[in-house]
């Protein structure tokens, strides 16, 4: 069955490790031996809910996440957060705040591409607060305008008090992603944050979710992650949240916050273990079969060593492109994103050849975000070194060919 | 494979035809041919859009749905519909009549059971309108306080003008179903409402969807049902919308109405193909192959008339039951869901024999909603008229050994 199975580079939707794939088919007709499928069993029945704790535990254990912090899953993804997390940290802020008005209360944004810039506008659109722009990557960028890079620490302003603080961990429309080598100027400015205990520090970690530990988890509020990357089938969102942000939106909204819809709210979740309705259960599955093969190769550790070589194979034959005048990459480097890997094809046709002939060799989903054009590597966890390799052999073997043709 | 099946008469998630489910296994490791798994393949590829288009042609044949309505494939089931359809029909409202205080607006909600409470309630949280209790099975039943109904026609009190009015079709935990029989007492009493062709008519169909027609489809703004019954996978919701319904948020929040979360705006999500984020595109797969499966059997009309057989022949046994007193069901004749058939097992320790017994001839998932109690019979579409066969046989064998116990 593996060699008809193509190598998907795609954003995500994504690769899934074929092992799981053959274990999730035999799942949909029989899950843990009750004769019920996965997909028709009850999410109340005893079977799931053990493997709904399961799934929880080796999320925390991966990435060691405090019992400060609660994990909760639901639907809609990342999309759904960006209105979430404004609603219930406004909630917060209201209940910790209950005489500021609206305009006194302010939401940090760190903007460093689409999603980023999807999330503030969402935040504009819901209002209740006023908009910081903390930092802006298109003002530090190459030509004024582009998502190509992380802005320098001094870039960044941030408010004295704000009811949240947003980032985006890595684009995956631009390529950018934050380094998390702490020592690294394209790393998230931490050390400019306002000094609070409980910061209300919000990542989307969507496309690099259990691809390497992440720095500094038990200073965030909230981290979520749409699974459709590393872990699973779309339809499933992950939050991990810190307990003080799952606070009573309808005692908010007494105040004078904005509604939540019961959906978005927190603390329904959390007070009903993830099922105040019923949950995406097959993307809980394949997610859950997922993180206990990531745990038994030893971990986001593993991957963060696997993925940092995949990534590392990849932009050094990007170098090799560019010094051939054949490819550009769009991202300044060291902004650069293990996970989503953007470049050009330089030349009219080229880049038509390029996909064609990786295509003719099974290597698929190669094309970049329709917004930026080009081409997109997305390197993602079920992605093997082996494939990587794979690539890399078919880009030095595209360039050799082109030179060849534009020297002859 | 099949002897290892239970026969799942589970509330949902529930059962799926074994045939889809195989199909669907191997969708898991290559959809359409393109060496790509389902859970793997972009949502923006032309295989996976040419898939969407066809689910949606599916329902609107089926059901026929007539092109004043758009089909919209959401997440968050019913429960992020609660919130949905307030917001986006009071935006709507808001557009119309821009001038009415809160308390000027009025949406009627029709109780007959756990989840229209549920729904009226939500609707109590996010405000914006007063709530107009148009009829509550609970003041028209036996004791005054249970969902063991559907009111009779002199018991509706409609309002005037109001900007939605609500109903549930089908109460999965209390077993009650307006019936789609015009004639019949417990039918919708669409005859009563204000004279608008516009009516801002919303219906849960989450677990009666696709099993019979639906009764003045054309008369609904919105029609809407979580696909974990009839139709495939948690993790899904299906919106039939009538495209007045559809409106723009954002000017109704400029008048004042309140902001609609992107991930509940149906504009969002109608503007964009229902993918203005990644679809749950696995749920959507499944839910496809079983409308392509119900489409080759002859639709909703086939499951009208096999579903009426199948519920015809609980009751039967039921009422057999009730004579020997050794049954009692917990609706009123004439109010009983075609899909839940919810009843008690009298005497101790009974009901524990009725389960362990079932269970050991393989069917499963028989116990009642743990608010209700007893006996829960589910007949989703996926469940045949075979199955059924078998439970009736079960539970006449049943009530014939509890006859000979108690007079020997």
């Amino acid at each position: 069955m593996s060699e008809t199975r193509a190598i998907n580079f795609g954003a995500g939707p994504s690769a899934l490790p074929q092992s799981v794939l053959e274990e999730a088919a035999r799942g949909l007709l029989n899950f843990a031996g009750t004769g019920i499928g996965i997909a028709e069993i009850s999410h109340r029945s005893k079977e799931f809910a053990a493997f709904l704790a399961e799934v929880e535990e080796l999320i925390r254990e991966q990435l060691n996440v405090p019992s400060t912090h609660t994990i909760l899953f639901t639907q809609g993804g990342g999309t759904a957060q960006f209105s979430a997390i404004v609603l219930n940290l406004l909630a917060r802020h209201r209940l910790l705040h209950p005489d500021l008005k609206d305009e006194e209360r302010i939401m940090d944004y760190v903007i460093t591409g689409t999603w980023s810039k999807n999330a503030a506008q969402e935040a504009g659109r819901l209002g209740g607060a006023k908009i910081n722009i903390a930092a802006d990557a298109r003002v530090t960028s190459s030509d004024g305008k582009s998502f190509d890079n992380i802005p320098p620490h001094d870039a960044y302003k941030f408010s004295q008090s704000p009811a949240l603080i947003y980032y985006c961990e890595n684009e995956t429309v631009n390529g950018v992603q934050f380094s998390h080598d702490q020592q690294a100027p394209e790393s998230f400015p931490f050390h400019l944050l306002p000094k609070d205990a409980l910061l209300p520090l919000v990542a989307d970690y969507s496309s690099s979710f259990m691809s390497r530990p992440i720095p500094r988890l038990a200073d965030h509020a909230v981290i979520y992650a749409g699974a459709q990357k590393n872990v699973g089938p779309a339809g499933l969102t992950i939050i991990i949240v810190r307990k003080d942000c799952i606070v009573d939106v309808d005692a908010a909204a007494k105040l004078g916050a904005a509604p939540v819809p019961i959906g978005l709210a927190y603390k329904s979740f959390a007070e009903q273990k993830s099922m105040p309705n019923t949950p995406p259960v097959f993307s809980l599955y394949v997610s859950g079969l997922v993180l206990r093969r990531s745990k038994a190769l030893g971990g986001v550790s593993y991957y963060e060593a696997v993925n940092q070589r995949k990534k590392d194979k990849v932009y050094a034959v990007l170098g090799d492109g560019e010094k051939l005048g054949l490819l550009k990459g769009y991202v300044k480097r060291g902004s650069g994103s293990w996970m989503n890997i953007v470049f050009e094809v330089l030349g009219e046709g080229t880049e038509a050849r390029f996909l064609a002939g990786a295509e003719a060799k099974g290597m698929k989903s190669l094309k970049g975000h329709r917004s930026v054009g080009g081409i997109r590597v997305s390197l993602y966890n079920a992605i093997t070194e082996e494939q990587t390799d794979q690539l890399v052999a078919y880009i030095r073997h595209f360039l050799a060919e082109e030179t060849v043709t534009s020297n002859s």
